[in-house]
């Protein structure tokens, strides 16, 4: 297989089982770099991959929470994935993303905790139906140039509805809210993986609400997924409704409240962050 | 000390160092007891709690991820505290909450991650105001008997505004909205393992969206602290208000968002949750 012919996110995912148990090897991908270090979503992908990946997985994806402890560097990466308790329907995962510090000792860079579930048919509504926005098409994607240095935002096919990257930074901001049509780029089926990286794919908060970039790092992300495999199936290669706003900007961090849903209008995931920022 | 001189809190919080380091003990304690283990909630702030007694906690809780692996049972309890990863500013830990099986192996029944802070004072707004209710004096409080079988609810005082619980089960509901006034009852001064607790205050969202009751019990409850410390003191045993609403009810799961603001209007903590239903 040549290089051309595997996805941006496969090669990104691409683990390799160790001889110890839920013990996987990887390695950071220049494809989703951001500008000190690999795309926050790319991250949480891989955690989840691993779970995804383990042979006594049970279900499918119901939460994911995803811890940044550090900066994540260029290289390899080791995931330790373990099941620390198996019900009948539910399962919990612990999973450490570690890489080897200046000593050639392993730290902790990331960490989550997932559960997965096997899901069944019951009463369903939704609370918080997909808002009306213009078609896709009747969107503009946004250009990227090719030389642009953060990476990761060529992955992803952006069509801003509203609350997109201000033209001036001007300290004039007055709303944390964003809507844009969104996918992978090329064009790839959605599955967890992928739909936990599009988790993240919101600029800060912080840097619309203010018209100001100041330094940001999310801290910790949560993914609640709402939809099992024959639906994100059915997705295909579609765009996703993505519509994000913060709550709360106090000495130095802010949360992020955040819905992903499918063009035919299902909330395919909902998901919160608290993001540090300086000044 | 009598038991009376203790608050029913303070005696749930109780957590004894072991020898081992990061290993304390505790006991579930009747006060907390929901229908067939104890409140969520309970849980969530003794599982806090442990990081908060830790020697080197270094700040104050940021953020906090609860996994509810399994029915807790009455007896004694092990929790096994962990820091990760300690930076400069932010310090990650891991929390098991373990007790016997039938056995006597300890098991996994819940677990947690959080993050740890030193705030700084920088640029702040809320996007999330308080909305406007009647004052807690203009709302009354919910009577509950004293031979009323769930116990923790009598640990609260609670003075619903909107959305209280249902008073004909008819599967008539059209809105999972609540708000109400809470508070530690008897009354308490505030603290993070008390802000954790209330987290969970809010009644089954899908018992108020249906008008049904359905088994459920909460799978993973994230919460993000918007306040230190001395903003907590300010509150003292002043109420707060909550308000929570559900976006997503599919295949056996919803999702609940919620808010918890000081009775002055400043949001102390946002707090998700992905719950498990029946039928």
């Amino acid at each position: 297989m040549t290089s051309q012919a595997i996805h941006p996110l496969d090669a990104a995912l691409a683990l390799t089982p160790t001889a110890a148990a839920g013990v996987f090897t990887g390695h950071t991908t220049p494809d989703y770099w951001n500008m000190v270090g690999p795309y926050g979503g790319i991250t949480a992908a891989t955690l989840l991959q691993a779970v995804l990946q383990h042979p006594d997985l049970l279900g499918e994806p119901l939460s994911l929470t995803v811890n940044y402890a550090a900066a994540v560097t260029e290289g390899p990466l080791t995931l330790q994935v373990q099941p620390i308790r198996t019900n009948r329907s539910t399962q919990h995962w612990s999973v450490l993303l570690l890489q080897p510090d200046a000593q050639g000792q392993e730290q902790v860079v990331s960490s989550a905790s997932a559960v997965t579930a096997v899901r069944r048919s019951t009463w369903g509504v939704s609370d918080a139906p997909m808002p009306a926005v213009p078609a896709p098409a009747e969107v503009a994607a946004v250009p990227v140039p090719e030389n642009f240095p953060v990476q990761w935002i060529k992955r992803y096919e952006m069509r801003p509805i509203t609350g997109s990257i201000p033209e001036q930074w001007n300290d004039q901001g007055d709303s944390s809210l964003s809507q844009l049509w969104v996918r992978d780029r090329p064009q790839r089926a959605l599955g967890f993986a992928a739909l936990a990286g599009l988790a993240d794919v919101f600029f800060p908060r912080v840097w619309l609400r203010r018209a100001r970039r100041v330094p940001i790092g999310t801290v910790s992300m949560t993914v609640y997924f709402h939809a099992g495999s024959a639906e994100l199936a059915a997705v295909g290669s579609g765009y996703l409704l993505g519509q994000a706003r913060a709550q709360e900007f106090r000495n130095g961090f802010f949360d992020q409240s955040a819905q992903l849903w499918s063009e035919a209008g299902q909330m395919l995931a909902s998901t919160h962050q608290i993001v540090y920022y300086k000044e």
